[in-house]
């Protein structure tokens, strides 16, 4: 037994010498506290599962690879309990033990997705749930508490999902490009699917699975109607029975103008009794292949997406007729707020909201409107979307950007559970104090009966999937919060630092914090002070400060509006009175200059260069000194990193260490071109404490990067 | 030591499980003959090296991780010889037992990259060359016959490689598609270089210095003028640094107009004196990056791309601009002899030696022209070049296809050495009898100084490198004729399959005879009996003998001719006289259709449908007896590969029978849509032995493939 021990010891610590990240938070790295390690090894001598489903097969082999890697034993599987240290896994009815010790209330509160996990009298332990899809959920979370090496005695876990869709986007082109994908190409390999079930989509269930995410979009949101075509259902087909077991649901993007393109329909009018009817065939036919296809998403009316605008429509015209389509199967429709068009001569962040309010109420019970963290699109830093609260009879869901489109790419490290959080938490007053945006879409306080959150994928074929080692980080967050919107930034990050890295303090603690602190030094280095959508246009890599163009909402100049006087887009009610668009007193907040958050100031206000910021600064200063502060930020995640070698596998420390590096140059880049171009405006000098740029500004506007990933 | 042993066996038993193909045939597997495996201990004790150049550091990496892998010791490096048992690693002069045991003419023979791999008297063993690089290649080789199970005693390797320029040729575009490539995406990641270097380009430069490939052109033969510029160029060094060590010298493609897009210069002339600057001043920058950059792979006039003929200059002209502004350095020129156009009305086959001929003797010693090696595209078969042995007075060398994009791109299993050898050893007689393609390109015919060959890759960022695992099988066949041109495929195969997956003679033998039939399979399924260029346009994915379109030397009907009283190309002296670029008596054998080889039949000849063939079959019969003859061949692979499941882990197992099946209904496809087309001109049936296609000539010929791999 020992042999074997130092045998899986040494196996272990010699494939730690050098990983490449593919493992993600899933290592199953062996416990490292002796003591809680033969606490484990006492009370998980034998596991009693009837593994006779594929969730359960599922459950099983995720418990036989997780413990046999942490523990080093081999864990003995039984039918019955034998002596002690066993662990019963199954429905509330599968063994008298889990009867015993689950009540029927709480067996209703955890729903169809939740599951018990706790120690029994006998100093046994069970996992039960309501179905297998709660049980492998449980599993994970069992083996999660083991790897973070959390104690076993009296654990009393009874936890189930705040939301209902808990669902990954990828705008995953059919050629395999993915649109603001940094971490390679899509995973779906579709030339040779449906008959090769790559071991890469199983560990892609698992993953989620190990996060509670459930459902996943496998294609683009400017879509390609080819993938309603036999030849590209059969493949869709085959990835859905690969990922069932694993309770993860598939679904697809709707192009709202499919009739037309595959069956030459004169029109793809929602209102059309044939298009609708092509619709219901259309999706038969879908269900045919999938009995449990998810349904549709939908981007339409949208940067030159089909849609009912197309037709005179409205948006909820347009949803309606898909939602009619998938109902008689249980599907649902997820449509996307994000609708603007430069022809509307309105604040660009106004339109969704004007768009979809009045539709209020109006959208079938199994439609989402699914609506971006903020009103314009992924900034580093964005105000709350005002349609949550502002839509108080509509299902609606959050749709958060993992991928880095706006933050750096995969070359930052930039942990964004913060911004999901600061937006989770707003409050958004439709109900008076504590309104917060999480309350607004888990049905908690305007209940609604779909919920729901998604996640633009940042993952593609790169070995460690998210191409930033740390971007796996903002994935995990992704999957925890869509699970619980309440859940912290740093506790999420102490979960993944451990599962991921080491369970060492001496790591753990300066890397939570260095994460922590990421996104506020991304946001000065790029757009601090209510800064937004400067970056370089097409490719959004890099600043662009001065882009300028034809279609002025896809300029910088549009929205920072720069000017020798002032610099600002005057969103107060004297201005586009997009403030008048949230509840009161949040209208008030923003209204105020000297209420609104400073971190919002230029989103909402137009003010002088030599505007006094609360630091007794002038604005001018000020976004100098914010700068710089984002560049020190990043030399001093450097430094933090550069003295964690010893903790780190050669491989990952040294791809993160080159990533930082990347980062830092990226970042002086950012300060030097927004501060030359704006000091043209300001007319005032760069303060003493900020690094002189080495470059003229005309360098900075002269580069052209060729061949960016994500822009195809 | 016994219970490290034990640790390492279990290690690697456990990782044996489970096998993604990503060690290729550098798997290192444990020694499984356990005498062997005892006398192997026992030899290499103690391996004496001064590991001080970043080449020898290589190969002491190489010996640790081999050796620990396959002997389950940790071997111990001295500087100097300890007891019995050791491996002395040096240039001549580094250890006494060297020096005298190996001598200068011995050395001399081995040239710059040889070695010499002996048992000494004392029951030593000594690996000695001229160079660190023949050092490196002499540790692989070390490496392999242990892999191999082969024994020690009495070991004297002597081998030196028989050609200058081994060199991949990756047609990875700038935006990381790959042209023709099958494997995912292009391994260089740009975006990330220089700052990140990949353990990936490590493991890449290691599995080709393992076969003694010592170039790699990065960028496709239709070129992009941007790799020239300072931003890409960065990128490249920082590659050719990681590759140096291994021996790996970078190329580039050179875009002939490369002076108008980069410079806006008014022409490319090569002979425009600015021109001339131009490049000369080009590639002094080039080479300020990299000083052992290895020169330039150019297409030109051919297929859309810039060359001489833009200004009524020759190829030698083009390609002499480029030899001078690269000699100064130490450069050469990769001139490609793939030039024709559809505007000149000359069997396309016959273009490139019209082109070429006149100017043998006419090229700079430091160019050395590129020929494929058939006279049309790299299909499932064609005659040799008749380059080869056409000119006499000039470097040539050999470029082949490794991706598979006439023969089943990768989910076909098709082993290639035996097309590669049916060229190498094809007899052109230009100095008499004798006088094979292999001696032709090698300098050991006709003299040349320069000496090469190239593969285009067919590697790619599947995990596997490869597409298809059997893919490696061609990447590594490749290399070792390139290396040594008068290999046989059967003991390449041999080679391959032991260290790629076992040396089990139930594995071994029924899987090379597999492999050594594959090819003749594949062309039985697509090409029988002289048919060529038959695929559908674009892609050349499945078959497309109906092709027809505005350029004729790009549809298939041009190639095969099919009319209701027979098909075939005439090429006799009678037709296109392909033939008479052949020496005697090479000549006349193609053009009698009685001595002509069957498996050219319809490359040379015109035949009526009821022509008799060897068989006694009319040729219609005998046409549809080999496409049933060829998707007999894939079943019985199939049968074969599912008798072996026992010697392959679970994964690479799978994978490959999952590809089987592809491969299995795509030679039916082709096999139902050949004969049912051909069937409308030859008017006969199917004959009884063949299965009758179960769908209509109209629904193959409505196939319509989207988003194929390779083709973007």
């Amino acid at each position: 037994m020992k042999t074997f021990f130092l045998v899986i010891l040494l196996l272990c610590t010699l494939s730690a010498f050098s990983e490449d990240g593919y493992n993600l938070w899933l290592r199953y790295a062996p416990v490292e506290n002796a003591v809680l390690l033969q606490s484990y090894q006492s009370q998980i001598k034998n596991i009693v599962i009837n593994a006779e489903t594929p969730t359960l097969k599922a459950a099983r082999n995720e418990l036989e690879t997780g413990l046999s890697k942490m523990l080093g034993i081999r864990p003995a599987f039984t039918e019955t309990f034998k002596g002690v240290g066993n662990l019963a896994i199954g429905l509330p009815h599968a063994f008298e033990v889990i009867k015993d010790n689950a009540n029927a209330q709480e067996l209703q509160n955890i729903g169809a997705e939740g599951f018990i996990l706790r120690q029994t009298e006998n100093n046994n332990l069970i996992i039960t749930a309501n179905t297998d899809i709660g049980l492998l959920y449980g599993v994970f979370r069992f083996l999660q508490i083991l790897q973070q090496e959390q104690p076993l005695s009296d654990i009393n876990v009874v936890d189930s999902p705040k939301t209902q869709i808990r669902i990954l986007n990828h705008w995953d082109n059919l050629n395999r490009t993915v649109e603001r994908g940094y971490a390679g190409f899509s995973l779906w390999d579709w030339f040779r699917l449906p008959e090769v079930i790559h071991p890469r989509y199983i560990d892609y269930a698992r993953a989620n699975a190990s996060i509670g995410i459930n459902g996943t979009a496998l294609t683009n949101v400017n879509a390609n109607a080819q993938i309603l075509t036999p030849v590209y259902l059969e493949k869709v087909k085959a990835l859905a029975d690969a990922f069932r077991p694993y309770g993860l649901k598939v679904y697809l993007t709707a192009r709202f103008s499919a009739p037309m393109e595959l069956d030459k329909l004169p029109t793809a009018d929602p209102l059309d009794k044939q298009v609708q009817e092509w619709w219901k065939k259309k999706v038969a036919e879908v269900y045919s292949y999938i009995p449990d296809f998810g349904g549709f998403l939908v981007k339409a009316d949208s940067e030159g997406q089909p849609g009912p605008h197309n037709y005179n429509r409205t948006q909820a015209e347009g949803a309606n007729m898909l939602a009619d389509a998938v109902a008689p199967h249980g599907g649902i429709v997820m449509w996307r707020a994000f609708v603007y068009d430069q022809h509307v001569p309105e604040d660009r962040t106004k339109q969704a909201y004007n768009e979809f309010k009045p539709l209020d109420g109006k959208f079938r019970d199994n439609v989402i409107v699914q609506v971006k963290n903020g009103p314009l699109d992924f900034q580093p830093r964005e105000p709350f979307h005002p349609l949550f609260g502002g839509m108080e009879k509509t299902n609606l869901m959050m749709e958060f950007q993992v991928t880095q489109e706006y933050l750096g790419f995969s070359t930052h490290l930039v942990y964004l559970a913060p911004l999901y959080e600061e937006c989770l938490q707003f409050d958004t007053h439709v109900k008076g104090e504590g309104s917060t945006v999480a309350k607004t879409i888990d049905g908690s306080l305007l209940g609604q009966k779909l919920t729901g959150m998604a996640g633009v994928s940042n993952i593609g074929t790169d070995r460690n999937w998210t191409g930033h080692t740390f971007g796996q980080a903002n994935w995990y967050a992704f999957g925890r919060l869509a699970w619980n919107p309440y859940l912290g930034s740093h506790e999420i990050a102490d979960e993944w630092i451990k599962m991921t890295f080491t369970k060492n303090s001496g790591f753990v603690k300066p890397v939570k914090e260095m994460m922590l602190k990421s996104r506020e030094i991304c946001v000065n280095y790029m757009t601090p002070l209510g800064l937004h959508h400067i970056m370089a246009a097409g490719h959004h890599h890099g600043p662009g400060p001065w882009v300028d163009g034809r279609r002025p909402d896809w300029t910088a100049i549009y929205y920072h509006r720069a000017s020798p006087d002032s610099i600002g887009f005057d969103r107060t009610s004297a201005g586009s009175n997009a403030v008048g668009q949230y509840h009161e007193p949040v209208a008030k907040l923003f209204d105020n200059n000297e209420t609104c958050p400073e971190e919002y100031l230029l989103w909402f206000h137009r003010v002088p260069w030599d505007y006094r910021v609360k630091s007794g600064n002038t604005l001018w200063n000020e976004m100098a000194f914010r700068y710089q502060k984002g560049v020190d930020g990043v030399r001093k995640m450097q430094k933090t990193w550069d003295s964690l070698k010893d903790y780190v596998d050669f491989e990952r420390f040294g791809y993160v260490e080159s990533l930082l590096g990347i980062q830092e140059k990226e970042a002086v880049w950012w300060r030097n071109s927004c501060l030359l171009y704006f000091q043209a405006f300001s007319n005032m000098p760069i303060p003493e404490a900020v690094e002189k740029p080495d470059k003229t500004l005309d360098f900075y506007m002269n580069i052209r990067e060729l061949y960016m990933p994500g822009h195809h």
